[in-house]
C-alpha cells in the first residue's frame, strides 16, 4: 500500500499544480531556449519564469510578481509594453492585408511609407534605400552580402574580408556570429569563418595603456586597425562593422575622437563602413541614431529592435547612394540580385513600425531619452562612482553599464567563477528589477524603455544599489 | 511661355496622380525589393503592383484589380488571407504581452503551448524540442550550426561538411544560400561556401537516363550520393539537407522509393538528415508534413511559412531526441550554447501560429489539401497533359508544376531568352491569376491556399489554360 497521499502532493498531482507550473514543465520538455544551458533547463535546475503580461516599463510573471524591466526586453521595447495603439494598428493591418511578398515588383503601402520615413526622417544624409528583414542578424548578414556584391560589380573580387571588433555583437548566425567578437559565440561552432577579422575594441577603461589619455588610446586603436589592414592588404578588405556604442560586449561608448579617426582610416583604404544600429537606433542614445550621435557616415546601416520596439520582428538595411549606385550597375550588367526573404517588407510588421515611429515622434521619446538619459547617467554616477566594487560607470542616454571590480584601485577583475555580474542581476531580479549581466562576468547593463520618467530612474537606480549591496559581502571575499 | 498645361498632366502634377501611383513612385525611390532587378525597378521599367487588401484566396491591388493568388503568397498563406480570428488573436496577445525574450529561463505561454502542439500533434515520432526563429532561412542556418555543434560534442571535429541537392532552395543567406543548389543564388556573392557540397536533384522527368525506370533513376541518385560521400569521406560529412518535395527549384516530387533509399545511405554513414519542411509543412502536400507524407525520420527539421500562414514571421527548428541528447551533453561539458535571436519564441508570433493551427485543425485543411489537391492534380493533367507546349505535369496535394517544352517529344527546353514561364505567369496575371515562374524559364508553379475549393481549382486551371494559350503562338516560334 502506498501511504503517501499523492492526491494532495502537488508534485504528484497535476490538478494541484498551477497553470504556470504546468506550463513550465512543458517548457522544459519541449522548448529549446536561445543562449540557455540545455541540461540545466531541461532538468529544472535553471530558475524559470513564465512572463504573462507587460505594461509600460513593467512585466509580470505567472505568479503575479512584477518587475521593472530596465533592459527593455533586449534593448528593444523603446515605447514600453502593451500600447493599445500598437495592438490596434497591427490588427487593422492584419484585417486589410495580412501578408503579401515584395518580390518582382509587388509592394504594399506600409512598407513604402516606412521606407520613406526611414530615409527622409530617421537616417543620416546620403542614405537612399531600405531592404527589409526580420532581425538584426539577418540585416547584418545582408550587409556582408551587399559588401561582397559591391566589390564584385566594381571588379575587385579579392576585396572581400570583413573587419569587426573584439567584444562586438552583430548576431549569432554563421556569418554574423563570426562578426561578433566574443569567443563564447564561436566555441562549438567552428567560428569565426575565415573571411572575418577582428580589431581592437574601443574600451578605454579596460584596454588603455596605464596613464594614456583618451586621445592616445584612440591613436592606439587606429594603429591596431592600420596594422591589420597593412598585414592583410587594403585590397582584400571590403567592410568594417561597428556598433556606434558597443552593446552586448559590455556597453562601451567610444572614447572621444574615436569615430572620426576610424572613419578617416576606412575612407583612405576604400573600406565600406557598415554601421550596426540595432541597439542604438531609434532614440536609445538620446539621438535618432548612433550615426547622428557620433557624426557617422555609413555606407550601409542595420536597424532592428527599436524599429518596432520589439512588438513584431522587423529589421532593415539602409543603403547609401554610393552603394546603391553600384547595385543598380550590377543589375544592368548581371540581372536581378537573387537575395531576399519571404517576409521582406511584411505589411503587418511595417505597420507596427509606423505606429511605433508615430509614438516615438509624438511623445518626443528621443528627446526624453536625451533628457532623462542625462539624469539617469548622473544618478548612476552618484550612486556607484564611490562604490568599492564598481570600477567604472559609463553610458550614453538610456544605455549604461557598471563594471564591477574585485580590486577597484588596481582594476583587478573578479574571477569568472565568482559570477559577479550574474549575482547582481539575480539579486536585482529578486528585488523586482531586470538588469543584464553582459559580455564578461563583470558588467551589469541597463537599457530602460525610453518612456521611463525621472521617478522610474530613481527607482531603478535605488533597487540596483540595494541589489549590489545584497551581494557585496559575498563578492568582497573574492 | 509654357503652353503645356502641366496642371492637367498627371505626370507633372502630383495632385492628379492617384495615391497608388504616388506610393509606387516612393517605392521606386526608397524600397529595395528582394530578388528584383534594381535598375529596372528604380527606373520604373519593371511592372509594379501595390497590393492593398486580401481576403480568402484573392488579393487586390491599388487600382481595384483582383487576383486569385494560386501561389498563397510564397507557398505560405495556407489558411487564406484576412481571417478575423487571426487579427483578434494577434491583437489580444499584443495587449497582454507584446514581447519578452526567452533567453536565460524566461518563457511565455504561447511559445510553450506551440512547442507542445508541434511536438505532440504535428511532428513525426522521435522529435523532442523546438527552437524558434523568424524565417526558413534562419531555421536552416540553425540546423547547420546544430549539426556542427553535435559533431564537436561527439568528438568528431572533421565531420562538418553539408550535402544539399542541386536545384534545392534553403534560403538566401551566406550559409543557406550556399545550401540552395541554384547558381543564380551564388553568382555575385562568392557562394557556395566551401563546407557545402551538392548532389543530384531527384528530377525524374529531366534528369533520368533515356528509358530508365523510376527505380533505376533512384539507384542513379543513390549512386551519385554514395560517390560524393566516398570522395569526401563519410567522416567529413555532418548532414544532408532535403526538401521532401523540392520547392523553388521547380516543384519536384521525389520519384517512388527515393527517400527510403537516401535515408538508408545517410544512416549507414551516420550523416544527420536535416529536413526542410518550410514549403511542405502544415498541410501543403495533403499530409501534416512532408516527413509524414514520405515516411521521413528527420534528425532536425525546419518549419516556417505555413506555421503562421505568413500572417507574422515565425520559424522553428524541431530537434530529435537523438540530437537533443547530444546538445544536453554539450551543455554539461561546455556550458550554455550561445546561439539565439532576440525574437526567438516571440509571444505574438507564437499566438498567431496557435490560431493558425486551430483553423487548420477545425477546418480540416490538411484533409482538404489531400482531397481538393487530388482533384487539382487531376484537373491539371486533363488540361495540360496533351498541350503541345507542356512536357510534364506534376505535383502532390496543393503543390504543382507545369514544365514547358519547346519540343515536347524530344524534351527540348525553351531558350532562356524566350522567358517562357515568365510570359505564362504574366499572361495569367493579366487575366487575374497569380502563378509563379520557377527555377528555370520552363516551370510554372502553383501552390494555392489550402482553403481553395473545387470551384476555385476549376477557375485556377481554366485561367492558367487560357494564359498558356495567350502566349502559345509567340512561344511556338521559339
Amino acid at each position: 500500500m502506498n501511504f503517501i497521499d499523492t492526491a494532495m502532493n502537488p508534485a504528484m498531482n497535476p490538478a494541484m499544480r498551477t497553470h504556470g507550473e504546468l506550463t513550465l514543465e512543458t517548457d522544459r520538455r519541449h522548448l529549446m531556449h536561445p543562449g540557455t544551458h540545455a541540461s540545466d533547463h531541461a532538468s529544472g535546475q535553471l530558475d524559470a519564469r513564465l512572463i504573462s503580461r507587460a505594461k509600460g516599463i513593467r512585466i509580470e510573471d505567472h505568479a503575479g510578481r512584477s518587475y521593472i524591466d530596465a533592459f527593455a526586453g533586449l534593448y528593444c521595447v523603446n515605447i514600453g509594453y502593451g500600447r493599445e495603439e500598437m495592438a490596434d494598428a497591427i490588427a487593422a493591418q492584419t484585417r486589410e492585408l495580412s501578408f503579401y511578398h515584395t518580390y518582382a515588383g509587388f509592394s504594399n503601402d506600409p512598407a513604402v511609407e516606412l521606407s520613406r520615413r526611414l530615409i527622409e526622417e530617421w537616417a543620416p544624409p546620403g542614405m537612399k534605400k531600405v531592404f527589409y528583414g526580420m532581425s538584426g542578424s539577418d540585416a547584418n548578414e545582408t550587409q556582408i552580402k551587399l559588401a561582397w556584391y559591391y566589390n564584385n560589380v566594381l571588379g575587385r573580387p579579392r576585396k572581400k574580408k570583413i573587419i569587426a571588433r573584439q567584444r562586438s555583437y552583430h548576431g549569432s548566425g554563421i556569418a554574423t556570429g563570426s562578426l561578433t567578437g566574443q569567443p563564447k559565440f564561436h566555441a562549438g561552432f567552428d567560428l569565426p569563418m575565415r573571411e572575418v577579422l577582428h580589431t581592437a575594441s574601443p574600451d578605454f577603461y579596460r584596454d588603455a595603456r596605464p596613464g594614456a589619455s583618451e586621445a592616445e588610446f584612440v591613436a592606439d586603436c587606429v594603429e591596431h586597425l592600420e596594422q591589420l589592414i597593412a598585414r592583410e592588404g587594403a585590397d582584400t578588405i571590403a567592410a568594417f562593422f561597428g556598433e556606434p556604442v558597443m552593446g552586448s560586449g559590455g556597453i562601451v561608448p567610444p572614447p572621444s575622437g574615436y569615430w572620426p579617426a576610424i572613419q578617416a582610416v576606412l575612407r583612405r583604404h576604400d573600406i565600406l563602413f557598415a554601421v550596426d544600429e540595432v541597439v542604438c537606433g531609434f532614440g536609445r542614445l538620446g539621438s535618432r541614431t548612433g550615426s547622428e550621435h557620433y557624426g557617422l557616415e555609413p555606407d550601409l546601416m542595420s536597424v532592428a529592435k527599436g524599429l518596432t520596439s520589439g512588438y513584431l520582428p522587423l529589421s532593415g538595411v539602409i543603403v547609401s547612394e554610393r552603394v546603391w549606385d553600384v547595385i543598380e550597375r550590377g543589375s544592368r550588367e548581371q540581372g536581378a540580385m537573387n537575395h531576399g526573404w519571404t517576409y521582406s517588407g511584411h505589411p503587418v510588421c511595417a505597420a507596427a513600425a509606423l505606429t511605433n515611429l508615430d509614438i516615438i515622434e509624438r511623445e518626443q521619446l528621443v528627446n526624453n531619452a536625451a533628457q532623462v538619459g542625462a539624469y539617469f547617467q548622473a544618478r548612476l554616477h552618484e550612486a556607484f562612482d564611490a562604490h568599492p566594487l564598481v570600477g567604472n560607470v559609463r553610458g550614453v542616454g538610456m544605455l549604461a553599464a557598471l563594471e564591477l571590480m574585485a580590486g577597484k584601485s588596481e582594476r583587478r577583475p573578479f574571477p569568472a567563477a565568482a559570477k559577479a555580474s550574474q549575482r547582481v542581476a539575480q539579486a536585482a531580479l529578486a528585488r523586482g528589477l531586470i538588469v543584464r549581466a553582459l559580455g564578461t562576468n563583470d558588467i551589469v547593463g541597463f537599457a530602460p524603455p525610453l518612456v521611463a520618467t525621472r521617478a522610474d530612474i530613481d527607482e531603478i537606480v535605488a533597487i540596483a544599489r540595494r541589489a549590489l549591496d545584497d551581494v557585496s559581502d559575498a563578492l568582497s571575499v573574492q
